[in-house]
């Protein structure tokens, strides 16, 4: 048994990760903390968490093991006070992801942690369990990166990404709980747009990751909203270094997928609906004929395998628990 | 030619009296007021409008006419200030539809220009054509009146009721423009909740209206959010007075509405998407054999019947023009 | 270890059934039948299951226990062959709900097992716990009733309820999984309408129960559609036999429910979103001081607690288990 | 005035533009036909219409002119009858778009009437507004095509498309009026998924038209189902043949497109919601300076520009009224 708390516990990835721990066989779900709602039970915030825990102000509590789900930059300094008292941390956000200080300044503004900057290991289980296995510091991957990510894997760990477009579609709770015009029901409700493009910062994540398993890859990478509440699509469409055919890419797919337990490989379309609530991610892949392209298709749910499950998965490998321990 | 102003362009309703005024035959929309948004074009704020006039701060402008979208309590010296200076009124708000002073201020608080309180005139066309016709102000119904008055009045006005449960269902524009919790697509997508339980405003105006075609009658209102962008379905359950059949009530709504151009009367279930966008209000009754109730189903879309259109339909009553000027 | 089959496991009841089923402590999920999707596997029909296992067509398999989701009609044959040969059953149909065989033809047209008709006991376990744990037959109650009973039960008990009104407010799902034309994407979506009025055939359910935990009682119920996939928001207004207070009202619903697992009392608004996926039944009454009625609003998920998932917490109580074992 | 026929006037499309032409100024609708629903009223069908036109069945009935709405592969011997009698037909389906024969036999299957093939002219007014004004029979083009060749044409045009991946996002409108497990509202709400990868009809159509503009393209194209019921948001990924830079593709755009009635272009984001119920295509580019790509977004309602107000367009032109008559 291990006590983990969940600092930041009323966003929704949050909430996920506390009511999957309040659940665990092996963690004890010791702390929730939030800020406006300190005081309140967290299942009457969110009710379908059914954690009946009253949420308190972080200040110092300790324990095995912390979720930070707090913004970008928020989150650096509290992590930092979190290891220097020997917390084991996985980190929601974009903090300890990049391994470059200079494109983390860019998109995210200085860090406020710069001490421990770099420590993070990407926490990826598929592509990167061994590492998290051992580490104190995880940093949890972003909701786009995780299923691109697992979608090009294979190619790019054959050197096969030449060029790259990424078309990632996701439900609203991708815009986080605050209430603002975009988050309107009237604004998304029968819409369908997109939004920060050619500047998302989930962009250099994915260079970082796709970079570091093949060949230096720039993508393009373009986000969408989508009228439905949690789920995302992405879509890659790659242009390949060199001809492959239908047999190839199976090969490279079964290899490195054929035994995950969290992945499922499917012929046909993949949609969201599928994944909803869970921590799987299916992956599907096509090769145009006409054009030479492979298109992949990954789906997750963005607020599980994108952030709260795959934080209770990289929470398991630290632990040397089964990597499936309170996921299915 | 008469020119109208609109008032408070960038609300829901406002910005779609906008947008019928401004392909209106007869009247001319000289002039859309915002505050916040004053300096940008209303068809940037609004795309749907196409109306690319820019948003004017309020500050005295005259007209013929000007219709005033905005909230309770604020509306009432705005109202007061362009009578002073002959501009006839529509008033959206709930300012001027009250005829007891006591209850207005019991619901909305005190009101904010007692000097012209009670000289609204009820803007429900179906049912009060000819004192609207004279009017200088009239006080726009609410959403939900305008369709349980609509569906009730034929056994109103026979004294049939004895006793009714008034449910109501709308969409989330209902809950107006501002981003609040409530408002956010996961608060409301996929999801049903009552709201203002035993304590909506639009219960005394319902009540008042109710009484004045026939005897008195206090009514239990439930009004509920759905997911879904505009419409709005109100079922009246009523207990009548006396055994009513199928063949009385018949004649009933025949007799008030055959000839109404708005009111389109339905043997079977009546939805709101048939309706979305117009000034329509589909009616619908049934007689229960089995407890000898009435149930009225009226569908409407809210901001339109609901608010908008039924305002330029009061316009045009109001300046001897064809009622369906501009509406169809 | 107890062996249930799921007799139409292709529904959308019968699939969550499976699903449940499959990853229960005590029973082990022995066979799940259709007939078109026979040599499918039902993860591959419904991914969210993730059940493994290959449909097959029905044929005398025998098992401890059978839960049954075959349309009204088709169930009553195959419950009896299954009780022959001494399978326990849950039935999801209506065909063992009703006493009155008269009742039942008039609803539902003759029935087609006469010989064991009336033989089922009401499966609603916090209703009827004890008759249900010696049950080889239970009738799994309706979605609508469900919900409508367990918020009313307090007052019926108490001999409180002189009238009601029901008012249903269902997802699509309720629909069935069969594709037409109200079960379209186009005719759901942005629409809310009744259907069945006045003659929906949970009715007479609703005043068996009813009459049988009080007075005798005839409801006017009317069920809607709405743009959500499940969930369902029963509300009925009641006019009380006598003169109620909140207090007296507290008491009566904290005493019959203050200890049940699955019953959530709360004093605010519920929605159906917060019961989603689950076997919780959330309730709130509300007492209108202005006509003295009582408001009641019950949300399930038609497809659990107003189907699977009541089943198996009615097979818990069957073979003796934990009455929340596998249901949260 | 000029007589027109709507043939197949109950399928989503055929009845918007029936419901477009009973109001229009010029044109008066003079028959609407349908086989199933014959002898019904548009308007009982079709509410939203409310055309109060009775349905025939088509048995030669004549008329000025025709839009056909029928699927592809029953459109063609209808056109050439049609055509026989002198009347001037635009025609909704695919069977008069492509001009080689070999490619329409792939993709649709033989062609039904051979003797006419090729004779239609591409109804996308933008592009084609001289042809289509003296033609006799136009091909109304596919919904994608039209929002895919809108956003590419400037681009087409300079001869800077060197590849390009076209991934469009429809409501689900799109898959038409029949109940199907893929329009069941359950399939499709909060979901996201692709179809028909790789092989989907419009390409051909697509490339025939792009490589008309300018020098050769293939296209991967790819779409995918969104729960929303109309609106169509379809993004290009263009590597141009050489560097561009944001001034051009501003003088591109505007000098093609600045005049034009139904062409919005915009800086930033557009959603389709801003063209429901429109003839508009709402446009925006963008360069992404890390890799050089142009991304366009178009936007349309598929119903509407992308099929039925669309052919009204190309009516109007064909009869040399003004173009926008009967379409703001």
């Amino acid at each position: 048994m291990a006590k983990v708390a969940v600092l930041g516990a009323v966003g929704y990835a949050g909430a996920i990760a506390a009511q999957i721990l309040y659940r665990h066989p092996f963690f004890e779900l010791s702390a929730v903390t939030a800020r406006a709602e300190a005081g309140q039970r967290l299942d009457d915030v969110h009710p379908k968490t059914r954690v009946p825990l009253e949420l308190e102000t972080f200040d110092g509590q300790t324990a095995d093991a912390a979720i930070v789900a707090y913004p970008h930059g928020a989150a650096a300094p509290v992590v930092a006070q979190l290891r220097e008292r020997g917390v084991r941390v996985v980190d929601l956000s974009a903090d300890f992801r990049l391994r470059d200080r200079t494109t983390y300044d860019d998109w995210y503004g200085e860090h406020k942690a710069p001490e421990i900057f770099g420590q993070g290991v990407y926490g990826l289980p598929e592509l990167n369990r061994a590492q998290i296995a051992g580490a104190d510091l995880v940093a949890n991957p972003g909701c786009y990166p995780t299923a691109a990510l697992l979608g090009l894997a294979p190619l790019a760990k054959a050197g096969l990404i030449g060029d790259v477009v990424i078309d990632g579609k996701s439900g609203v709770s991708g815009a986080g709980r605050g209430a603002t015009p975009a988050t309107h029901f009237i604004a998304a409700d029968e819409n369908v747009a997109p939004y920060k493009i050619t500047g998302h910062r989930h962009t250099p994540e994915i260079e970082q990751e796709l970079s570091a398993l093949g060949n230096d890859v720039t993508v393009t990478f373009t986000p969408y909203l989508l009228p439905l509440a949690q789920g995302e699509l992405v879509t890659s469409y790659v242009t390949p270094t060199r001809d492959v055919d239908g047999e190839e890419l199976l090969t490279l797919f079964d290899e490195l997928y054929g035994n995950e337990p969290f992945i499922e490989l499917r012929e046909g379309p993949v949609g969201v609906i599928d994944v909803r609530d869970t921590n799987y991610c299916r992956i599907s892949w096509h090769h145009d004929p006409r054009t030479g392209r492979v298109i992949v298709f990954a789906a997750i749910d963005n607020l599980w395998k994108g952030a709260a499950s795959q934080a209770v998965q990289n929470l398991n490998l630290m632990f040397g628990r089964p990597e499936t321990e309170g996921l299915r």
